[in-house]
């Protein structure tokens, strides 16, 4: 009944948030099959408690749809193969191109620092002294498992800086594979990061004490990096790997990417219409245009 | 630099959740190329500024990489083409088999109340008023456009009730299609609701009320079912479509479905662990088991 609540929870289904334009996703829809639909369904057991107080009747009918459940997760199983499997020939064929894709950025000053700050999720994360370990960010590179639902790593690659002596920061995101196939619990791993002396550990520290003063929620950049998080809800990981990865170039060109371009045209203005919308008196019984079936 | 606004900010793209398992989806990977691309990527027109200070090696680069980057949306237009594909067989594959779970369903006193309550996300819209209406809820079905980018209804069946006349409830959200396929601005709209005199009318004026004090928040079920929410963010619609449909036994057997359930297992502890797991100084630099490829 918290109806204000409503609104800053997303819908999430096993820490998964949903898409509405193509069901449940395949990794979804597999955990589904597996954890929900009783494994034995012709068995009374575990679906109704035979001291439920249900007749016959309608005991028969809840089995009756348990096994229609089950019809249909199997039919959710076989689509959601054959979608990976397009996910996965894909992710092969894109390769090349990022790997082109990447020696041009090679060519572009301060990309992935300019990329990083103008998103608009992103850069909420960056701490001011974060900032400027990132000017010596000259590498992103997301790699997938070949099997998409085993996880994928983000890499980061830095020129020499005074804040630490690695080269490379990856952070690894297992995601566990498929149930069917072994199902392991989503865990992240991440570079142990060596801080020089002087201005490195001066970060440190102070990222330490940024990290205490705001004990529970997210904090900084490092923060996350080191973290270990679920995987399965990391939204800076999800920023990273399908929105910046995808498309960095509309980062670079425009402060907030596509957000702050459409505020330029027409198209926003709906969504910010949308806002003021709840002008719920006048919406209550005269909505357009749908004709009733029956009457 | 605002971390706590982070948490609470789900990632949208264009106002579309983001799934990480499997990338942008089909709908989102079309509107990209069409909105974000530089239609005339060889011209120098509207990629870069001529005064913008850059020099002409980096110029190049970025037009380079502005080629890549079409290279890409092309692949992902590919894909999400081909996954649609999937989808909309699935869908006409499923049809008949939801076709018998209703007439199963029909033989369940008050299932879908039942249902809709046990939701974790609905239960916080329906208003107590509200509750009794739906006890007389009979039937729920979600039709989807043979395109499934065209969009989708919801229809609600209701026996004869002492609040509107209406015997069928339908709300449809016109999704726009794909942008390939010219794309048009997504609207909902809903059948016009005919309160009866007596109990209809005064839940009707009471919901006016509840309605107007919360201003600006999603306040109740028939206030969702009337407005006009922008379809691409409705999170009411994804519950009902993406979750309730598939799978809505869970629901009629336990309170909070999957989440109630799990709760009794195991799996729940890792997740909860992580709620308290920003004790991010010991974080700092003492991180896991991940292998340094420089140095």
């Amino acid at each position: 009944m918290n109806s204000s609540a409503f609104l800053s929870v997303p819908i999430f289904y096993q820490g998964v948030k949903m898409s509405k334009f193509q069901g449940p996703s395949p990794r979804k829809m597999m955990r589904r099959e597996v954890e929900e639909i009783p494994s034995d369904s012709d068995s009374d057991d575990g679906l109704v408690d035979s001291d439920d107080g249900l007749d016959k009747e309608t005991r028969d009918a809840i089995f009756e749809l348990d096994k229609f459940q089950a019809e249909i997760a199997d039919l959710d199983n076989k689509a959601a193969k054959e979608i990976l499997e397009i996910e996965e020939k894909y992710n092969e064929t894109r390769k090349p191109i990022y790997a082109k894709r990447e020696v041009a950025i090679g060519k572009v000053p301060t990309f992935w620092s300019k990329v990083i700050m103008n998103h608009p999720h992103l850069n909420m994360i960056i701490d001011d002294e974060e900032e400027d370990v990132l000017s010596f960010l000259v590498k992103v590179e997301i790699q997938e498992e070949d099997n998409v639902e085993d996880g994928f790593c983000i890499k980061m690659g830095f020129n020499d800086n005074p804040y630490f002596e690695n080269r490379e920061l990856v952070k690894v995101f297992q995601l566990g594979g498929s149930l069917l196939d072994g199902f392991v619990e989503p865990t992240t791993s991440s570079t142990v990061i060596k801080w020089k002396e002087g201005k490195g550990q001066d970060l440190q520290k102070k990222l330490e004490e940024i990290i205490q003063k705001r004990k529970g929620e997210m904090t900084s950049f490092f923060d996350w990096f080191t973290g270990d998080k679920n995987p399965d809800d990391d939204q800076v990981a999800d920023a990273f790997k399908d929105d910046l990865w995808p498309n960095p170039l509309i980062y670079f060109l425009h402060q907030g990417g596509m957000e702050e371009v459409e505020e330029e045209g027409e198209e926003e203005e709906v969504e910010e219409e949308e806002e003021d919308d709840s002008d719920g008196i006048s919406n209550l019984g005269r909505n357009e245009s749908v004709e009733e079936e029956k009457e």
